[in-house]
């Protein structure tokens, strides 16, 4: 597997895979090349995989220090960002200092942060442990935490020195995680290439099987959809990275209304890019067999294609009309206009968004 | 006078002067044109003149929240930084609202920081309110808090959306502040120009008079040089933006040993540019006489010349050998060439740093 480049000028990085030609000290070494010390950053599901890295790292020369955070998305806070800082004055982190950020997207986003923010900005290694992060948070560089009025609402644009992916991380997740992240992955087919949705069909069973050759090269492909979007959008300047969220209007209204904890992300994404997709037809926009291959591939990958039906719809409708991408609470979605190709679709009735959440 | 442009591409921004053609309201409308919220930040003693700035935005028609932080150097912390992103959650900013930072370096650091993290960047209005934010900290993008192990280590690079600087709000900060901010105006002058440094020799009497053409032909100045380096360097990268710590290896030094609290940052900045010209004369880099000038001109604006007796030697080298500026233990320092002119210079003898420090 060739490592996928994420070309963003001086900012430019690697995203590398265990298993090719090189191993960890190589890609550490050209990563970070001037590092001396790590901070590697865990939570408790991926201490014992930080410890792997943790090793590595300190065969190639490295000291390193470790903090273990809560696992589960409470511990992006303020608290545990204020912590991880100390953790990095205690060791004491000088200006080349890693931080290696070894667990799912809350470990990554979190640690990212306090990367960013240690000195104005330490080099940060990403370390993906989930298949989301592997597809998805882990390439881009946004980092940040969570506040009470608002996920993610505080961070920085950090882009990672390097992501190191190592699928056999994956052996200890959970299969319901597992399953929650190839929404991304049936995300990426649907707004960018039609061939790999194809080749998602034809390889569900190795997929689910987490098929060692499979599950590299779906990684790997959907490491480089998402790097051609955060390459022509760094910073969410101009609109371009709005494609990424497809199925998120909805299912950001999804996970608010059911509570974060029904649902996870990814089945929450998935039920949201049905009801977009609906939502297209309804509007005239794809025939109706765009539609049933989603729904076909998200059911064979166990994923729900429904809000739950005890969730009240005018809670929802609310929530869609407050979503950052509403403008003037006009609401606003991406929807397919074939598989492969997206586009931002704005005033749409909010009649037909009932209809289809009913 | 003319606004002073900062050219940093798509991030440029002018430094604007009240008094001048165009008024705060026009300023506004141009540096935030989309904001339709802004939350003021101020600290104790600066809370009348947000009142007014506050007063001002309403007038064109924003609608404004306030927060006002206890002055001083110990509100650039995580918690009063975690009050702020309160604040704006509770606005509710969107991504629009601007953050105006009315008050001296404390409150343009945090607010500024606050101004980075909220949303991965909210745009930012600097009014300084003291001497030296006017010259100093309200202009280079460079935002953030203390944490107990060192001055400054928790930030980011956020570059204000605006600069506004009304001279009126020095008014009334007491002598001592304004005092200790011309130091950094000396600065600007051994570093990048001799001439501004002859026109601070002739007209200081008019400056600390705080006549008005003299305090913003002196800021205008200031600005200009300091934008002139920070466009080279936005991101203090290619080392250029080291030259701007002339004296400040030695005033952090003092600063250290004597406790933050006994001299104010400028009067550290005093003694320790009078330390580094001796030690450049010893190395036989310059006349005697760039030495005298700066002495005579730092005693005309009151200012000290030489750390207090009491405070030990040997301590002050260890803070210079761990200076982030040190490369592995050699002390390293910003030394003038001439009047107008300073180059970084590696593996000074300690011997000599003792000496000028007796
Ligand atoms: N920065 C971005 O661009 C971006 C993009 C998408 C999502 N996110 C964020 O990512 C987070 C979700 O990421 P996630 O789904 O990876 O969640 P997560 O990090 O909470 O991981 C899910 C669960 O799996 C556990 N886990 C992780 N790796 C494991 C392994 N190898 N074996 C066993 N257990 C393991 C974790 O401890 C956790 O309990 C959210 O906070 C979301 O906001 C960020
Ligand atoms: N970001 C940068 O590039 C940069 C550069 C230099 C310094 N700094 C930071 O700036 C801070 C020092 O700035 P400062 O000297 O302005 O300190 P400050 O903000 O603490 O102000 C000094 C004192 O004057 C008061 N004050 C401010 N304006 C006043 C006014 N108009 N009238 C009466 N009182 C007033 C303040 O309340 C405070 O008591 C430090 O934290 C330093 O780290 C940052
Ligand atoms: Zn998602
Ligand atoms: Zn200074």
């Amino acid at each position: 597997m060739e490592p996928v480049r994420v070309n963003l000028g001086p900012r430019s990085y690697d995203i590398r895979f265990a298993g090719d030609l090189g191993s960890f000290a190589d890609f550490v070494r050209l990563s970070v090349p001037r590092a001396k010390l790590a901070l590697v950053v865990a939570d408790t599901h991926t201490e014992r995989h930080a410890t792997t890295v943790r090793d590595a790292l300190e065969s190639v020369g490295l000291r390193t220090g470790m903090a273990v955070v809560p696992s589960g998305e409470s511990s992006k806070s303020l608290a545990e960002f204020g912590k991880l800082l100390d953790a990095l004055a205690d060791l004491p982190a000088d200006r080349q200092t890693a931080v290696v950020a070894v667990g799912g997207g809350v470990v990554g986003d979190l640690a990212g942060f306090a990367a960013a923010a240690y000195n104005r900005g330490l080099p940060l290694v990403m370390v993906p442990t989930t298949l989301l992060s592997m597809v998805d948070s882990s390439v881009g560089g946004k980092t940040g935490i969570n506040h009470a009025k608002g996920k993610n609402l505080i961070g920085a644009f950090h882009q990672p020195a390097g992501v190191w992916i190592d699928p056999a991380f994956l052996g200890t997740l959970p299969d319901r995680e597992f399953r929650s992240g190839l929404a991304e992955v049936v995300k990426y087919g649907v707004i960018q290439d039609a061939e790999f949705f194809a080749w998602q069909e034809a390889n569900a069973a190795a997929i689910l099987a987490r098929d060692l050759e499979a599950v590299r090269y779906l990684v790997a492909k959907s490491c480089r959809l998402k790097a051609d979007v955060v390459e022509q959008d760094e910073r969410e300047e101009t609109g371009l990275r709005a494609i990424l969220n497809y199925g998120h209007t909805f299912a950001h209204a999804f996970e608010t209304v059911g509570g974060y904890g029904a649902w996870l992300h990814g089945e929450a994404v998935a039920a949201g890019m049905v009801c977009a997709s609906r939502l297209a037809e309804k509007l005239g926009r794809i025939p109706a067999d765009v539609t049933e291959r989603q729904v076909k591939l998200l059911t064979a990958f166990g994923l729900p294609l429904h809000p739950k039906a005890e969730w009240p719809i005018e809670p929802m409708i609310d929530v869609m009309r407050r979503d950052k991408k509403a403008a003037a609470g006009r609401l606003r979605f991406v929807l397919p206009t074939r598989m492969g190709h997206v586009e931002l679709v704005d005033g749409v009735p909010e009649d037909l968004v009932r209809e289809v959440l009913c």
